[in-house]
């Protein structure tokens, strides 16, 4: 299935990039001049094939899971805030569902692999692969198979949504201990210094940075993941959610559909994804840069460079919830704006020295 | 009247900034994760002396107006532009009008200063103090008495809108030549190098910057503006707009109504506010980091840290309005969001190293 997937991740349509290009140089402001957002609209015309789409279906697949490496104290919070947040997340009372509801999304709460049984709550899509990690300080993490089981929920999911109607996917996450574990992800596949990809996450010390670099150094050191092979690295020190969401943006990548992706932790499960499939790069909107200073070279990695710079680190999608509205704004501008010709606007002087 | 003005703009709330402060601790989610959406919110707080107002009536002002200094060659664009999009803004035809729509917002247009008669024209703000600004290579931009007159302009208009209804004002604007005056009135304020205060504007080529550096530098060795006098630099070499907006400011910070600051000219207004009457940048929110280089100049002097870097050089109030979205997400966080006790969540843990 994965391999048919990857088939059908394919380069962006040029014709519609080219359109997009020239219709935004005909409307009323100088060219460039919306930045970024210029770039971010230029790509959903590639992605879509439209250059005046309007997404009126977004939804934010926020993926739960535990981590045994937990034990090691690497979190300011204890586990069970994981099952509590879901139930949190269920109710609506969570920072994600308030800004989901501000700006027209919906939260789709994904238990992957949470260390608690929901039985047949609702309202949760029910995707548990394992009860949470293994200590990876002692052992991997996951077993291969999980790995790739994981994975597959994840693309299996996404095709999912967009089959009911989804036209654009974000990613979010809710796992205790899981900026330890992204870390890990990300020193593994790309060899960066440790202490490099350690911040706060949740809110740690000082003292507490270095002990999440020491465990993470030493977890590397126990299993020597490979950087070549994803599913070596993601199973011997990743999470059930870093595959899932990998999964979930090849999954969309697949069908022609946007992901926007949030924080640290889902910008390296993209990571992984473009590992696995680097056209799958192409159908990725970042969206902001987190306090996480991992963050940064998971983003350079995928030569990404998100519009928001809140200094935020909260993760379950909200940095990619707040980009919604601006999504909204710069395809309101290529359906309404006047143009030169139709507004009756000089155009820039082509004489012009200034 | 200005000294009244002055003497109302006070210091922020400290004990409803404490209450804010207290009250996003007790959202479940890590203290602090919302990074600069936090520090808005406490902010919003100080200003209003509510932590959970929700703003309902914003309302984008943009002044235009015209600048001799055109006939230089230092814009892009030739001077009807500025006449031909107040047009624009007026039929809905522009970006700001496209974004506001989308964020909820209005647009008040301002004829402060355009080089063109409007007659009657429905819609318009009609405060014309001049028929555009005099070139300042030559001459000094306004008199005295005309920079004056167009701060009290802005000052007056706050006060008509917050009695209308506003609750929450931002800066926009539009006027050919207008970021070359204002790198001016920034070189002139803080004594920077010309060089790293003049970018391409609407669109200039490397020879055209270059070429608004030596007007720039001409006309600041001209006038010799006073640094420590706000009105003898804005009237030799600022221009209407910027008077204007330095105006609406004073009067939103003395009405205790908060003002969304857009991109580098807005900014520079900002700081001539600040320099009339430092209080006035507590009321003050940076929306988002321009692709002007000035830009930072002016935001490093005021201590503002925006939250959207989109590399975008439009003005109008783009970027201001683009951050209404997250203003109404933080303060929906704040009415709505679960605490800890309320959702049953457990707290960071006390006695955790990490």
């Amino acid at each position: 299935m994965l391999e048919k997937v990857i088939e059908q991740i394919n380069e962006r349509n040029a014709e519609a990039m080219r359109q997009a290009e020239q219709h935004l140089d005909q409307l009323t402001k100088p060219p460039g001049s919306l930045g970024k957002l210029e770039l971010l609209t230029i790509q959903l015309a590639g992605i879509t094939g439209d250059n005046q789409t309007t997404f009126s279906d977004k939804r934010i697949v926020l993926m739960a899971a535990d981590h045994g490496v937990a034990k090691e104290g690497v979190s300011a919070f204890p586990q069970e805030v994981t099952e509590q947040m879901v139930y949190n997340f269920l109710r609506g009372g969570a920072a994600i569902n308030v800004i989901a509801k501000q700006t027209g999304a919906q939260v789709v709460c994904v238990d992957i692999g949470v260390a608690a049984d929901f039985g047949d709550t609702a309202g949760l899509v029910h995707k548990k692969v394992a009860y949470g990690s293994n200590n990876m300080r002692r052992e991997p993490a996951l077993s291969r198979e999980q790995a790739r089981q994981a994975l597959l929920v994840g693309i299996e999911l996404a095709f999912e949504l967009i089959a009911d109607g989804a036209d654009l996917l974000a990613t979010g996450e809710m796992g205790i201990a899981n900026t330890t574990t992204s870390s890990a992800v990300l020193v593994a596949l790309t060899g960066a210094p440790v202490m490099e990809t350690v911040g706060q996450g949740t809110g740690v010390t000082t003292e507490g940075i270095a002990h999440k670099a020491r465990v993470i150094e030493e977890s590397i050191a126990l299993h020597q993941p490979n950087p070549q092979d994803v599913y070596d690295t993601l199973h011997k020190v990743g999470g059930l959610e870093l595959c899932g969401l990998a999964g979930l943006i090849l999954g969309a990548a697949s069908k022609s559909v946007p992901i926007v992706i949030d924080g640290f932790i889902s910008t390296v499960a993209a990571l992984c994804a473009a590992r696995i499939c680097p056209n799958t790069k192409q159908y990725m909107i970042a969206s902001h840069r987190s306090a996480e200073p991992g963050h940064d070279l998971a983003l350079s990695e995928l030569g990404l460079s998100p519009i928001i710079d809140g200094q935020m680190r909260l993760g379950e999608g909200t940095g990619a919830a707040l980009l919604f509205p601006m999504i909204d704004s710069i395809q309101a501008i290529m359906r309404e704006m006047a143009t030169f010709a139709s507004a009756g606007v000089s155009g820039k002087e082509a004489t012009s020295d200034g």
